[in-house]
Formats: C-alpha cells, structure tokens, sequence
C-alpha cells in the first residue's frame, strides 16, 4: 500500500540542542549525570528491576516532602498534571473549593477546580505578597471549604507562602490543606508530616533538576479517607490515586497494570532525587537561601528591586525583580537570550512589570548567580533606550 | 533548620538497569541514537529552538498518521493519557458514546467515557475477533451515538480490526469515529485523513520506539467542532485541546505557556519519528508484515497456535499465542525472563490463557524473531510437567 503524503523534509535535519544557561523560572538545568540516566536502556513498566527503582524514588519522594506517607508517588506528567491529579482526586462536584489567588498558579488551581464542577471560592492578595494565618481564618469560617489550596512558591511573582501552623488551621475547620510546592521543594523548607499538610506535589524539573515530565505527589490520611469516602468516581482514569497507587506498591495488593509509566523519566527522577539525598534537605535548603541573598545583593548594586517588598516573603528559588521606568523587559531578556542565558518575564499577573530569575538546584552556585548577575547588567544597558534620544522626539 | 527523616538509604545505591530484549506488549527496545537524544540538554518549554522541535514532531505525527489536520501534536503523558485526553476533549455529560470492545482497550475506553458521564453503550465480540462494517451499522442505528471507539490494535488479544470504510459509515451516522493505535501505528496501515477517521492517538514506547510518555494524538475538522461546539467546560485543563493547540502552534494565536513540555521525551520523539520518516512507513508496515509471518510459521513448528484463528484478524504488532494445556503459562515467561527476553502474558479477559509476543520497531526483524522463537521453546520445555511425572501420581 503507498501512502498519500510523504515524510516531512525537517526530520532528515539532524536534532540540534544547543547549551543554555537556564536561569528562568524553570526548567533549570539538569546534572550530567540525571540527564544520562535517562538514555539507559528501557525496561518494562512491572519489570522486577524497574519497580525496585520505582521504590527508590518513592523513598526519595517521602524524604523531600518529610513525609511517611505510604501514597506517595510520581505523577506521569508533568508539575500541571500533579495539580490536575491533586484536584481531581480531592474534589466531588459542589464541594467548597478555597483557593488561595496571589499570581497565577492560584488561578490554575482555580480554573481546574471549576472544571471538576466545585464551587471555587477565592481569597486574593496582590502580586508580591503572601497570606497570613488570620487571612486564611477568615476565609475559612467565610467559605467553609473541603479543600483549601496555597502555593508555597508562586513562581509568577517570587513569593513564599509560609506554610506552618496552615495544616492545624484546617484540620480545626474540618478542611484539606493542598499545597503547590513546584517551584519551592527542595529550595525552601517543607515539611509535609510536621506542618499537617494533607496534599502536596511538586515537578522534577526545578530544584530537583531532572527533565520536566513526571509531578512527584502525596497524600495524607485524611486526604486518603477523603478519597475513600467519595460518592462519585474520580473524573480522570490516567490520575486516579487508586489505581496509581497500586501501580506504585502504596497498598498490600499486587501491582496491576495501570499505564506505561515514562521510564526513562524515572530513571532521571531516581537520580535527581539521590543528589538532593546526598546532599541533605538542610544543606540544599541553605545553598539555594545564600544564592539567592547574593543575588539580591547583587541587583541592589545594580540599582533594581525585588517585586515582594517584604524580605520574608520572597522567595529562594525565583525572585522576581522590577522593570525599572523605560527599559524595554523584552529587549533584555532577547539580549541575555544571545548570550545563552536565559532570564524569564513576568506571567500572568506580572506580565510586562517584572524579569524572574531562577535558582535552582544546579544553579544555586555563586558562580552562575554572578554570570546571571553580569548578563542582566549588560541587557539592561543594551536595552535601555538612551535619555538623549527620548529627548529628540 | 533540621529535617525530621533522614535521606534514604537506596538512594546511596547506583541505579541497575540491565538490558533486555523486549518482546512483549512494549515498551518496545529504543535505538540507540533516540535514547541519547534524551539525554540533550535541557531547553525552555517556550525557546525558539525547542518550538522548532516541536514543530519538526507535528510534521512528524502528521505523516506517522497520514493526516494534514492542523491539531496535531504529541500528549505529555503515555498512551493512556492520550485516550483520556480524546474522550474528555469529544464528550460531555450524556452524550452517547460506543464503544468496541473485543478486549482490554474497549474495557478501558468504556471506563473513562463512564468517568467523564457520558451515557456509554457497548457492542462486542469475544477475545480473538474483530467487528464487521455490519456489525457496528447495526450498533449505530441502534444507540445513535455521537462518538464510537475503537482500537486498531487490541493488543491484549493480538488483533488488528480494520478501519477502512468505517469512517463513512460514521460520517453517515452523524457519528465522530475514534481510533486507538498505540499498539498498531507504524505496523499496520493507517490513513487517518484517507479512511475518514475523526480523532486518533498512539503511544512513543511501541513501533515508533520511543521512551513512553509522549502520545502523538490528532483531531480533524469534525472532532474540531464538536470541541468548539460544547456547552461544558472540558474537565482537564491538562489535557485541553484548545490551550495544548495553542502551545504546539496550531492556532494563528503566539503561543501561550499552557505547561512545561517533557523537553527530553520529545527530543526523543523526535528521532523516533524521524527514523520513521527515513525508514518510509511502507517499508516500516512491509518489514513488521514479514516479521510477523516469520514468526507465525515459527510458531506452527513449535505446535503453537495464535490466538485469532482468523489469518486476516492478527495485529503484526503483537501476536497472542494460545497457551497449550499442561503448560504454565507463568513459568515460562519466569524462564524466558531470565534468558533477558521478556515475552508478556495476557491481560484483561486473555490472562493466563495466552502469551503475547510483540514484534515492534527495533525488534521486527529476522534476528530477533528467531531469538524469540528459540527462548520461548527452550522456556516451555523447562517449564512443562513432564507426562511421565503425571502419570505417576
């Protein structure tokens, strides 16, 4: 049989990758090593060698969030779909869904929750400030929620949202605390068990450093019951706890065949997290605190300011600073771009008003915070459209 | 701060992956040069030369499944999330849907249409056959339905069901027609555009011989209405066609950050399918033909017979193999395992009853047909009861 259109001429280029520095708001880049893992030879997803290394990073997953949790597990996708996963699990529909809006991940988290037919209530902040426990108090006696959701890292505006004495908070108001740690595990302290937070997830591709594509998640015990005591079955087969927990050895029962978890993604998620093991949490933690401190005092030598007002409130992994008055942001980050490093823009919310650097696991080093420091100076100065011209028109 | 766990112990262990033949229902072994294209560096989700990259797999998909339809693009997750994320784009609450089942895929598809409330009817035939034009015409006018399902290759009963013809039958139904290929795509023939069919999807880790966790999935103009025609939100954002359209350039909108693309899974993608495109689809169809011949008449020298009785109904893909009395099944995949050749059992409504040998991309050849053939004959004389012992008891 001939076939009726013929192979496309851009596949017989060969695949080129160029090296960046990737100091946006992820991905960051990934070690020698993690990347290489994922160009192991592929096994079959119930093989006895694969689900040891399943296992491996499940105890690497538990040690990250500082948690026992026995549901804990990796997500086939990427950091979205552990939110999506999170949410679906969590929600029946009309359940009283609060979420926290400070940028742009609380927007996501509430545009899924309205999709799993949830009454979304909000509470808002502005861009470059955080919540408070009275803040939150409010809400919750306001809104009564099932679930409540807080983005411990809002990566759109640089922001930390503590997260402590958060999970007693909702267990006095009969609520589910979930927690967005994408842009912050491994960066800030997190401590799912201590803090009584009863779901969190992350993505692979920021502080852990391997390529983006697999969401580490946890469920608590009284997410667990939450779960179990659902009346409606959960909307999505491919994230249903259930039956990923099984696959992932989270229950007594034997592993039954769910889906084809991406294997080399787990081969680097296992390697990504034995570096975070090596290193030690409190050690990864400071790393990327003293980074990002050199990097704020690097920008105020530079005459630029930090969008979070508050010190407390920024964050380690990705601070966000002000566009100053008549500089171009696109022209800063297309010139930084020409020289392969990658400094993002805002998003959302912050769109046009701020550049994002990132810190994140291998770019944590003085080294790379001083190359980013130097490329942002000569893009700004690049960029700026000098006075004298302004003054000609 | 100080940690309450301590980092786990496996985590110290370097990762083991041996490497193994694998014949089974897939993943499928990976050629060399796309398991290093994993291992590239990292780029951004929105760099121009990863946008390049993504383009370079659409045009790739495009071919894979002989379509020129503009929405098409590759899922970030595995097979099993591209056909959650057809059924969730096509379906709202109580549309009818149809599903073929002849095996696990129609169980599975049932499933996830239940989950998104469709009001699901089924038509069916035992593990083994395939359905006529006339059984399914007379399903249609029986439930009417807005989308009917069916698998192109039911790899659980190693099956190929033909596609040909049914598209206008759809079409003349009023009826969307929905084709799973992930065990079939690039093994058998496919005219996605030819044949009328309205959405289809696959998987990266079978013939394309990819790492699994990419799901190459397209939707054509009809399918393209019935999404822009709905009443109801889609209940996943991760899986929204019109946000993931929009990421992969299909629209005429810049492209917006919707996620984080698996970078490192579509570079590997993108070499699977561009081994694909040189190899020329032809010849891959011709070269997975000739290797399944070879090892149906291998078969018949062992006394094996294949699952489907009916020559015209076997997949090259996968063939099922009856499992002969007096033989135990497990013990001589356990066998075959430890010669480094894996060869699946059967899943669904044919476990235990067949083994499943998969003959797909790198592994359709002369070479490893006959591997195959030989360990599985030296693992079932390992592995059966000898008459003798019988007639002693």
């Amino acid at each position: 049989m001939a076939v009726d259109y013929q192979p496309p001429q851009c596949l017989s280029r060969p695949i080129e990758v160029p090296s960046k520095l990737l100091m946006g708001a992820g991905p960051s880049n990934a070690a020698e090593n993690v990347l290489k893992a994922g160009s192991l030879p592929l096994l079959g997803h119930l093989h006895t060698e694969f689900t040891q290394i399943m296992d491996d990073v499940k105890q690497g997953i538990q040690y990250a969030f500082q948690t026992t949790n026995t549901l804990t597990l990796a997500i086939s996708g990427t950091g979205h779909a552990g939110m999506e996963a999170a949410l679906c699990n969590l929600i029946e529909r009309n359940d009283v869904v609060l979420i926290g809006i400070n940028g742009i991940w609380g927007e996501r988290a509430a545009d899924m929750a309205n999709r799993q037919g949830a009454d979304v209530q909000t509470v808002t902040k502005v861009a470059g400030e955080n919540f408070s426990l009275a803040d939150i108090e409010a809400a919750l006696l306001q809104h009564k929620p099932a679930v409540l959701f807080l983005a411990q890292g809002e990566s759109s505006t640089g922001v930390v949202q503590p997260i402590e004495g958060f999970g007693a908070l909702c267990t006095k108001h009969n609520c589910l605390l979930l927690v967005d740690t994408v842009a912050s595990l491994g960066g800030e302290p997190f401590y799912m068990d201590r803090w009584q937070v009863d779901v969190v997830y992350t993505g692979s591709q920021k502080v852990l450093g391997a390529p983006p594509g697999t969401a580490p998640i946890s469920f608590g015990p009284r997410a667990v019951a939450k779960i179990a005591g659902r009346k409606t079955p959960i909307s999505s087969f491919y994230f249903d706890m259930n039956w990923l927990g099984n696959y992932w050895g989270c229950d007594s029962q034997p592993r039954k065949y769910h889906h084809t978890a991406p294997i080399s993604s787990i081969y680097a998620l296992r390697e990504a997290l034995a570096l975070l093991a090596n290193e030690g949490l409190e050690n990864s933690w400071n790393r990327h605190r003293q980074s990002r401190d050199r990097l704020i005092s690097g920008l105020a030598k530079l005459n630029l300011k930090p969008l979070a007002s508050e010190p407390a409130a920024r964050l380690t992994c990705i601070t966000a600073i002000r566009v100053p008055d008549g500089v171009d942001w696109k022209s800063v980050t297309t010139h930084a771009m020409s020289m392969r490093v990658e400094i993002a823009g805002g998003l959302g919310p912050t769109a046009g008003r701020i550049w994002r650097v990132g810190l994140m696991g291998q770019n944590a080093t003085d080294e790379r915070v001083d190359r980013v420091l130097e490329v942002l100076a000569e893009s700004i100065k690049s960029a700026t459209t000098p006075v004298t011209v302004m003054g000609r028109l």
